[in-house]
């Protein structure tokens, strides 16, 4: 009566031994593996390994296979194949199940109805709790995702309770099923996107929700073990987006050459090209740079301190909108508090930047010259000012993405980096021109 | 019969006016309700607020509110506050629920054992079914998170097999559980990490896994909806180290002045002082760029492409880490990847930099002077080897920081663009020493 103990270094072990493999080696196992092992492994593949699956499998064993999955499952793998493939695979099916996948295939993958499983357990309100819990025992568990539960439906397949397997079984069985159901149930819409779906799983502590149309006809459920996958994709995509690039929308490891290339140069070419403004604000000053060399040593200490704080500024709100803790409306809380935060960090920065100056030249380790009280002042001034304003543009971006309709994580590091980098060789060079006036310059 | 039908957007309207709420604000609130009210309020808030709420309560009301909640809440709860109520909070639970917290709050909050339940329907081998659904069903359902499946453990409390309330009730009653029990059961270990166990339930599409101690003992359960939460807090943390600060472990908003300036100046500070090594650099060439004040308009474009292209490959490197996607032993592989993509976006932008110089000067618009093209070509040279620099520094960082023993992803954007800004400066001077020598050096 050991049990024979998947540990879970079990599932690890095959999972990174699964993921050392090449496609061919991972069919080659896949294919030597009995029948009913094979069958596990399908399941817990993800759909994107499912479908290089299929796509070696010969012709008539394709059938056997893609029959194996639930109609959502089904539909993903589909969406993993290009759009010459999917009307082949949708014939493999039987006709019931087609039409539930095409109805699946037609939602946008990341709402609702692009998540949910149309099978579910679903009752009348007047059946007796006796009949219901042999109703329910007679579903095959394929059928059902979460058989703990059941839907209560009327005629017009709309919602209008919930009740668990236990209760029912607990209920004295002549009781009809209205009768013992919850009518309190949270539902969600078909369009809802995934995102909210997981805010929801977080705010709530359900296990499913019932998904339903906008006549309140019930489509489907969505199961928390979805929404797993979807916070995890969520945060790469903002991950990715945040570092410059554009979201891979595959494993790093498994994406080709050429898409890798194409997502990564499109960014780095735009930054790049306004990155090139520098050149260009560096030009006016070029007299300035020329009558005081020493004021180019700085340049990258200085732009690149203000790049910095805008960064952590964009990253922790962007990071803030996507969990919600943040809104539109808070524009002008988030500015002044950053406005605060970043005077702060300035001066916290120029204080060093100044002691720098004055400690080097005290010991010659570089001689600033007679001057270099003014060029420590300069630095000091310069150093707040580039460090406050990068802080608030850092802040105040993703605001503006956001109430045009874009995605806030557009905003990335390097892009804040970039505009921060221009507008902080004027703040520096302007109050350079100020302070040094009539000296050095 | 209509359902009372809680919408998803009824409970974010709620959340959004509750979060709008100062700490005074919710009390009053949440002290206005009807006590079945608050009590539903109570479950659905964070632990961090479910604490605010018992700090404002008066003493003899706080015993009837904490002992609501689970072991595992409670624990939670308890850990948000300081160390000197902890006594006191637990003084509060009866004797058995006060030791089940306890034996709780010696866990780390990120292993198993901290996020475990140790509540969960438990059942002998040797009873009878009929025996064992009667059992379940006298279990109150605070008593156990997943009644649907019951776990079977022997006298030592070591797990044997796993069963669904469901396949009890399908069986004849006289038969034996461990009869209808299955026993290829997936077990965790209690000092399993949080994002160990969200890979798990993201390869096996289970709802929840036991957690066994070393002797193979039972000691509670860790539930899928545990998990969002905590997929959800690792990405903010990795984002928010990749935006170049400490995690801030609280809601931006919440986040006090003094704290918010101490996570982000720490790293601000060793940024800028890191990035002090530029002035070094750059005093080193300062004859350089005062023969040739041109150099200097380019420096912040060249190594801020460095920079951008090391964020790009470091933040898809330490995503693909944190996804299990990467490991160690592919450093080798990772590298060859990212060289080659390093050197096509290189020449990329390096033919752009050409162009924009010869461009340029045709029309006028900055005069170069005669050198023009061996300055463009110093400006190609440089980019090609400062992006494939920049590049290749960023998808090894992570690695050797793993190989450490730290976070990967430590090695923030910000860090690796001031690394990379260091020695693009040197590369790019080198090229210019060797281009421009004779000429223009």
């Amino acid at each position: 009566m050991e049990p024979k103990g998947t540990t879970a270094e079990n599932v690890f072990q095959l999972q990174e031994l699964w993921s050392a493999f090449s496609d061919d080696q991972r069919f080659a196992y896949f294919s030597a593996l009995p029948r009913d092992q094979a069958e596990d492994l399908f399941f817990d593949l993800s759909s994107e390994e499912q479908a290089e699956i299929m796509r070696r499998l010969a012709p008539q064993e394709k059938r056997s296979w893609i029959r194996l999955l639930e109609p959502d499952d089904a539909a993903d793998l589909i969406q993993e194949c290009s759009k010459s493939e999917h009307h082949e695979l949708l014939n493999l099916l039987d006709i019931a199940t087609r039409n539930e996948v095409s109805a699946l295939m037609a939602y946008a993958e990341d709402v609702a109805g692009g998540l949910m499983n149309p099978h579910y357990a679903r009752l009348r309100p007047e059946l007796s709790t006796g009949e219901a819990i042999s109703y329910l025992q007679r579903q095959s568990r394929e059928q059902a995702e979460l058989i703990s539960y059941a839907y209560v439906v009327d005629v017009d397949q709309k919602l209008v309770g919930l009740v668990s397997f236990r209760d029912l079984c607990a209920a004295s069985t002549t009781q009809p099923v209205s009768a013992v159901m919850t009518t309190d149930v949270i539902t969600v819409s078909d369009q809802m996107d995934q995102e909210q779906i997981s805010h929801l799983f977080s705010e709530t502590d359900l296990m499913a929700f019932p998904v339903v149309d906008e006549q309140g006809r019930m489509k489907g459920i969505v199961t928390i073990d979805d929404i797993v996958d979807v916070v995890h994709e969520e945060a790469t995509e903002d991950i990715q987006k945040l570092g410059g690039t554009e979201a891979l929308d595959a494993p790093y490891m498994r994406t080709k050459m050429i898409p890798m290339v194409q997502k990564r140069g499109g960014w780095l070419l735009i930054l790049f090209l306004s990155e090139m403004l520098t050149a260009t604000a560096m030009g006016f000053y070029e007299k300035e740079i020329a009558r005081a060399v020493v004021l180019a040593l700085f340049v990258p200490l200085i732009i690149s301190s203000g790049g910095n704080a805008g960064s952590q500024a964009t990253t922790l709100v962007i990071r803030a909108m996507a969990l919600g803790e943040v809104n539109l409306r808070d524009i002008w809380k988030v500015a002044g508090r950053e406005l605060a935060t970043g005077i702060i960090l300035g001066c916290m920065l120029g204080i060093v930047g100044f002691l720098r100056i004055v400690v080097w030249q005290t010991f010659g380790l570089t001689p600033y010259g007679p001057h270099y009280l003014l060029i420590a002042i300069t630095i000091f001034c310069s150093l707040i000012g580039v460090v406050a304003w990068g802080t608030i543009v850092g802040a105040i971006l993703p605001f503006i993405l956001r109430a045009c309709g874009t995605d806030p994580a557009t905003a990335s590091t390097p892009f804040v980096a970039t505009l921060v980098d221009v507008t902080g060789l004027v703040i520096y060079f302007t109050t350079a021109s100020i302070m040094l006036h009539g000296t050095l310059l």
